[in-house]
């Protein structure tokens, strides 16, 4: 593991890309390496744009991820995709669009992409993703998308600890935009209308536009930004210039727009290191993370003060309403704890 | 406090509807209240038939579950409707939906409904919706219909706690069925295509009815069940007869197919009595409750052990990479547990 990481690390050029995909596949499997990995790679990390990317189910997101890493890889920037991908026991989580994905970009070596699946609890999901784009952040990847395919507060959290949030819609899914229902508009810094060449596709860039405005400008969101309104006036220092959310419109299957789209990612980075909105985003993703971590290791620990079979007694007395749950809690907590 | 609950528990006709929704907002907005009100009413719990019901924005979620809750009336059922919405700067979470539902179910003191915003962590919503829900068990609301407008992960969770998941898919969305994509098929006890007056119905209940037929018939789901292929022959002891997931079409607008759902709900319960799976559920849902509290209580233990301004210079030294976050996990856990 050690020589592992001093390749990574050393950014050495044999052997990077398989060292990288080794250790990406030790954090994922194997808690004990996790901590030791990134307990030795952290300290290179920081570099990275990490750039979240989410949007309702059939707004063509996996395409347009495609087309923007291909933009970038023109401007010779090193780029890594991690996809989030809801498994299925139907699908096995081998979606269309990973083998897409694999034909259009393998081979290039300045891409690396890694499908993760969300199997299983989704804190572990989300602790496992940040340390997957730690490790590519530390391999020198300076571009990271991050690509969540559901729709819902769990992936929009994943999506939410990057620096820059790209949310995509698409016309013609009937009247309502979904990503208002599925309160996701609230976390874009830049909003994409993909599958433009389709009727209704003014109709829904209006409608964001007009969402926008709704938006009360001393509306606060929850990464503490201003949201303004679009088309005010610029205050008069920029330094000072608060992010005008853009509405953008592009077709992915045939490249249209998405260079646009690549501008405005890299004028919100601009923007974020001229308003130190950079470092208030790198201390809301270390809470976030530090948080979850502390909770994992309470209940690991518990596990090991209380043995199963007295857990699974007490949780049996809350199913049969003996014992209510917050005197359960007190009771498995004070095992544990005094 | 104590008369709120003892109107509640003793379903005395006046003032009990009042009681109950005062009781609600108690344990919706004062954690301290909540934990007395639960350990009151938890006993009188358990006698509900909980129907958790989700699927993808543009379904027709709302709808249907108002045109189930008047089947329900007109069986002399009383109903409970808890409506999870994420909430939006936008729209305040006002959604169509619940206009609609306002205008036609307002007036029936066999209905009680409550909205619930998905402000702010989801943990928290998970553990108020929990009691909300008991609060309507105890005061004798017999079926609970949960309705989650998300697709995601986190809203699957709180459907999934349910005695029966309804997971409903409408036709012409695309190509794709917005379910499987989000991974949410596999929580469903019974499907259903609603809007099947639409052209694209018949291809979308034969699209779900594939799936279930892939879905191998040793699989078995997260809640312990095993996944039954359609149209196989029943096994020689009904009693062990597994469940088999019905896919049905419905128009809500005009209520087609919504006895027939009903219907399904109703002979789910008793495959879940006579099967022993009720109380499998209920154990799992006292697991995954026990363990959200036990996490917020750890926090709120932290939070009073270690100040915030420690706390914080902690997440500064992992923002600024001169502390990795399982060092920073450890230096907290130990300053508030040794």
């Amino acid at each position: 593991v050690k020589e592992l990481i001093e390749v990574v690390r050393g950014r050495q050029r044999n052997g990077h890309r398989r060292a990288t995909a080794r250790l990406i596949s030790l954090v994922e499997n194997n808690p004990a390496a996790a901590r030791e990995v990134i307990g030795a790679l952290f300290a290179s990390t920081g570099q990275a744009h990490i750039i979240g990317i989410t949007g309702p189910p059939g707004s063509g997101k996996s395409t347009l991820v495609n087309e923007i890493a291909k933009q970038f890889r023109q401007l010779d920037t090193q780029v890594g995709i991690v996809a989030v991908d809801p498994s299925s026991p139907f699908t096995g989580g081998a979606l269309l669009g990973d083998r897409v994905r694999m034909r259009d970009l393998s081979g290039d070596n300045g891409i690396f992409i890694r499908s993760m699946a969300s199997r299983g609890n989704l804190g572990g999901l989300a602790e496992t993703t940040g340390n997957v784009i730690k490790v590519l952040d530390a391999a020198g990847f300076e571009v990271i998308l991050v690509e969540t395919v559901g729709a819902g507060q769990a992936e929009v959290e994943i999506a939410s600890t990057a620096h820059t949030t790209l949310v995509i819609e698409a016309p013609g899914m009937g009247d309502e935009i979904q990503s208002i229902k599925a309160g996701i508009l609230e976390i874009a810094d830049i909003l994409v209308v993909n599958k433009a060449d389709r009727p209704g596709s003014e109709k829904t860039v209006k409608a964001l536009k007009m969402m926008l405005h709704m938006g009360d400008s001393s509306r606060v969101n929850h990464h503490g930004r201003k949201m303004v309104v679009l088309g005010q006036e610029a205050p008069p220092n920029p330094k000072e210039a608060a992010w005008q959310i853009p509405v953008l419109e592009t077709v992915a299957l045939d490249g249209q727009g998405v260079a646009q789209v690549v501008e405005s990612v890299r004028r919100h980075k601009e923007y974020l290191r001229d308003s130190g909105e950079w470092l208030v985003r790198e201390l809301a993703r270390s809470r976030q993370e530090v948080r979850h971590l502390l909770q994992a290791r309470f209940i690991a620990e518990l596990e090991s003060a209380v043995s199963e079979s007295e857990r699974e007694m007490v949780i049996a007395a809350v199913a049969a309403r003996q014992l209510d749950p917050y005197s359960a809690v007190a009771r498995l907590f004070d095992q544990a704890y005094v």
